[in-house]
């Protein structure tokens, strides 16, 4: 069994390589949930639902975000209507929002009409949010605080960022099966995601830290940052924003309690002596995933560098 | 001011022509809200959709629900999820109960709700639901009891009705404005509407009746029987289940404590006779209203009436 930790584009191109070099079912996928939004009453889980249209082969690959070939009219009633239309709710989209929002209201938990959600779309691999209570990534701008969604997509993430708030964090509990997860994992993957805002709240749930340093499983993470920017999203941004220098170092640096070994581009190389020095075990690779064969390819290279631990 | 009461298609298409002969800000709806309906955590009001989107010029003329040149993306996707799909809901739809929902989940009342919605589609007539309060049609059939939309939508109207309870009505009180409407109205218009499920309910709402029978407006009702037979929906069905002849003599019936006036198709004209013997003074007029000429028509005939009384 191995288990990842992620959210967002990076990771679920990643985890689409990995099931397709190992059966789906033995891969379990621990995601971000600080993202998470309620917009017009429906909870919406943006990082949860890219993993999920990733794996069921129905993301749109040139938006990077929502069911392929997705309209948009409710959306655009919403506006009509004068509510806050910033956030891109796709048609289809919508209903996976209407369908958690009623579950949630039934009594079921988020792991629990996740779990539904990723059956109905016919995905194998177990996936399983952070935890089931309410985390936000408030980030401090130089405007003031803002929600994560707000900041990123309503404000172009044009705000300066000074910080990160985990609002709700400290009370927060990892998700039934979890901490189990990452107790019985042969090896774990730490994803090319955001690592303040992504794994960050991962990491941040009270017992995920500490499972994952006391686990005998191999722990690899592979840099989110290629050549001192992030590939996609505003990662280069908090890493700066939180007094951090923009590369693959800073990432290292961040895990460097968890890891067993570190996966940098190959255009990196020239930081490995001062990965190795922290001292993180480390190997270059082609991490920039454009198409489906670089996405297998370094999942294969994450495959083989676990099993040879 | 002119008040006009009913729901559902009938009405919409009185309600159109109206609009066409006076000014559409001096009309008051008072629309029927027993067959709203709660799906996927969402308040769906049919009655006050139909009536708000053909007031607003955008109703599907040829399905006679919804919105014109609606998708259907998100109908469809909540069926993958197994939710129940059996009510139509398009995607341009969904944003109105979007809407709808989360203004009530933040406190409005149903008739802030409605007057928000049809101010945002451009609506000069005054809508108001019959009731803020949650009011609910149980069809009582030979298959036991049903909410009126599984009777209606779910089961096709198949199983025969035996009579109708409605949940919830004697806890009722009249939206705020509609007495006061009433009381103020220069006429007052009953709809070609169901009696028992579209209108019935109003007039059971406490204190409405008693308004109509107080008032010194004139009232008058177009039957939506024409020939023995509903011209839409399943009035026949309902008329016939609690044992009334399916006739424009049954309805003229069931209004006559209120009526000054009563109109009913021209070829119903042998029934005039059995009318005014009631005693309910009644007219012939065209009133199947198939195009605009049709019900600006008879929208003349109906308000002519009303001001010759």
């Amino acid at each position: 069994m191995i288990v990842a930790l992620g959210g967002g584009i990076g990771a679920s191109k990643l985890l689409l390589g990995i099931c397709q070099v190992i059966d789906p079912s033995e891969l379990t996928v621990i995601v971000n949930t600080a993202d998470d939004v309620v917009l017009h009453g429906l909870t919406i889980c943006p990082d949860l639902d890219t993993v999920a249209y990733t794996l069921a082969g129905m993301a749109d690959r040139e938006r990077g975000w929502g069911i392929e070939g997705d309209s948009f009219n409710a959306l655009s009633w919403l506006d009509r209507y004068g509510r806050e239309a910033w956030f891109n709710l796709g048609d289809r989209d919508l209903a996976t929002h209407l369908h958690r929002t009623a579950l949630l209201r039934q009594g079921l938990t988020l792991a629990e009409v996740t779990d539904r959600i990723r059956r109905s779309l016919g995905i194998r691999t177990h996936i399983l949010p952070m935890t089931n209570q309410r985390v936000s990534t408030i980030v401090l701008t130089d405007q003031g605080p803002r929600p994560f969604q707000e900041y990123l997509v309503r404000d172009g993430a044009r705000h300066a960022v000074r910080g990160v708030r985990l609002e709700g964090v400290e009370r927060s509990q990892p998700a039934p099966g979890v901490l189990e997860a990452i107790e019985a994992a042969e090896g774990i993957i730490i994803c090319p995601s955001n690592p303040i805002i992504s794994v960050g709240p991962i990491l941040a749930v009270p017992g995920i830290r500490r499972a994952l340093k006391m686990t005998e499983a191999p722990i690899v993470a592979i840099s989110p940052v290629v050549g001192g920017r992030s590939l996609k999203g505003p990662t280069d941004r908090f890493l700066a924003g939180l007094g951090h220098e923009v590369s693959a170092l800073s990432v290292a640096r961040l895990y460097q309690d968890l890891l067993d070994l570190f996966i940098v581009d190959r255009s990196d190389s020239e930081l490995l002596p001062a990965i190795e020095a922290l001292p993180v075990k480390a190997f270059t690779a082609d991490t920039v995933m454009q198409n489906l064969e670089a996405k297998v390819s370094l999942a294969k290279e994450t495959l083989s560098s676990l099993a040879s631990l």
